[in-house]
């Protein structure tokens, strides 16, 4: 058999030892799996955040992955653990939205709350990745689903990414992302949103956040404009982005996760 | 037989191309080898952090698993590397007593030092965590201990962690380590003080760094308590944190690793 | 057969979720490949940089190894993806120089640039590190080479890493990295200069940067040198670099990539 593959999402940073302990509790129970860090990084406690991340990642993985998300502002309270059996994944997480809209849109077949109380917490009970999710994790990568209680998926905590607001020749969105190259990811997916922007290709548009406006080309690559440009496209993310060519546009222009963005053309 | 496991943990940071060298290292003589990453983010020459973060998350990884613990100001001069079979595990270090704190906890069986002679360093004398430590961890890893020469453990580096000072109720305890959500880590673990604390469980207590003093609930799980609000609990460490609740202590603070904290109740 | 490796260099930083993509697309194609960091944080579009760290940390890794390098800023446009074959190891790349150094130093066997237009993207044209090169790299890995086209290797985009200038009693040389430690490392390799420094060991030497002048021992190691003292030496790079014993070069001298440093001796 392959080799299982568990993706780890969480705000735990790389400061710390806990990531390290997450994957020593994961190949304790299984020793055989092969540990994907897809970020460490979720500002800590936002959800959304991590949320999107994993919407945007998760679908560029081999079947059968499991997923491993915590982002857990709950963690020792009454709130549920839960795992998503999905048309090609599994996800494991605190049911607070966080796995919801990647799980939604792969398609729920069975949800599950995870019986914590049969497995032991170490120190006190504020470490449920490396306690409760990352066995569960492992149990199931094993085939074991012992600790899993079905449960109606009505019942789930749903959590949905923003959408953008639609006018005449004007989207308002939001940024969900800045990345490492400082482009600013907006909530307008080019599944959604391509029979809209894609005409405009090689046109100048309006980009503005609060008082700040530039232009920007709409353009394929970054390499179709020049250095230091603004450009807005579609970026390997699926979603429209808005960069400055080899520059950084959330340094230019204050791009923050959250804030609204309006994009006019005419 | 289970593919064997490798923790890492260091100062190297992962700015540079240090830790993929370590693990080329490792993978060199033994391709089989599953790396786990505790960190690499001990701060630069920092002996007792290193120390301190290895004896928080070794107890989490598999039996037989190898520690590679390279925090290491005195490289190249003729502090010995040695090489620690424990109960469980094996620890390769220094002998600077970054892995003493661990490996005496799990009860060191037998000690050896590290015969660098026969092994060949690349450059100059600054790399022993590649040229040394890593070919000696992926060697006992194949149950080859022809480089190990066996020693006096009296004669190893022994490094204490700090310990409290308990007075009537009162405890004057250190911060060990600040994580990622700026929780501030004291020396006072459950097992030695759970007797004291345990039963001061939904009490507010007084915390007090220098001049600053705050009351702290003393509770089970953050989710107890109120948003922004400063608690103390048993952390997934095992130790006593102070914290704020989805906030960051140390920001409110300024807590930092090695100062002074007073825990008061009545 | 031994399960092979790929060495991942890329200018993605760890924030994001761009590596665990990557990761994604090399384990759709070959779930039984040993992925190494080598490091995600060379400064966005830096070519220069990242083929610096890559000529000096590819040597480490075993016979086989594949190299996955990306730093391009010219994706989406029509600079074309190639595969080296060298002597010992394969390298990914765009065609923009950041593999060459290392591939032309391990001996360049076979030269193909890779037939893009049969690998889909996602999104839009900009993750071609996902999309293009880790599918050819996990193909590599299992003997498919159909979607590569040799070609002459004299039309490869060729960078050099730039030569120290070597006057009477004096090397003008420029500082290619700033390490976790605050380390300047030098284009003086130890192969190239080293009968010009070897016999200056225990010697001090002048070095300078702008107009800062320190005086700095020339040493073997960091021990043989009092703390918070500025020592020259052979690092575990192969080059020199200029350091502070158990501080911070970088800190103290404001030493950065790029800069020029002067090293006079009498």
């Amino acid at each position: 058999m392959a080799r299982r593959i568990v993706g780890l999402l969480t705000d735990y940073g790389v400061i710390d030892t806990y990531v390290g302990e997450l994957k020593a509790a994961l190949l304790s129970r299984n020793p055989e799996l092969t540990i994907v860090d897809i970020t460490h990084s979720v500002s800590p406690f936002n959800i959304l955040e991590g949320a999107f991340l994993l919407y945007l990642s998760y679908r560029h993985f081999p079947v059968d992955t499991i997923f491993l998300v915590v982002v857990d502002p709950g963690v020792g309270t009454d709130r549920r653990g839960v795992a998503l059996k999905t048309d090609r994944y599994w996800f494991v997480a605190p049911d607070n939205g966080v796995a919801y809209p990647a799980a939604y849109e792969d398609r729920i077949i069975s949800t599950y709350m995870i019986d914590q109380s049969r497995l032991r917490t170490y120190g006190g009970e504020t470490f449920h990745g490396r306690d409760i999710f990352a066995p569960v994790a492992a149990m199931i990568s094993m085939g074991e689903l012992d600790l899993l209680i079905e449960i109606d998926p009505n019942s789930l905590v749903k959590l949905q990414l923003p959408s953008p607001i639609i006018n005449k020749n004007e989207i308002e969105a939001t940024i969900l992302h800045v990345d490492n190259f400082g482009n600013a990811v907006l909530n307008v997916s080019r599944k959604s949103f391509g029979h809209l922007i894609d005409r405009l290709v090689g046109e100048t548009i309006d980009v503005s956040i609060g008082r700040r406006r530039y232009r920007a080309r709409l353009v394929e690559a970054y390499g179709d404009e020049k250095r230091s440009r603004v450009v807005a496209l579609w970026g390997g993310t699926g979603f429209l982005e808005v960069s400055v060519v080899e520059g950084s546009f959330a340094k230019r222009s204050g791009a923050k996760p959250g804030m609204r963005m309006k994009i006019r053309w005419h």
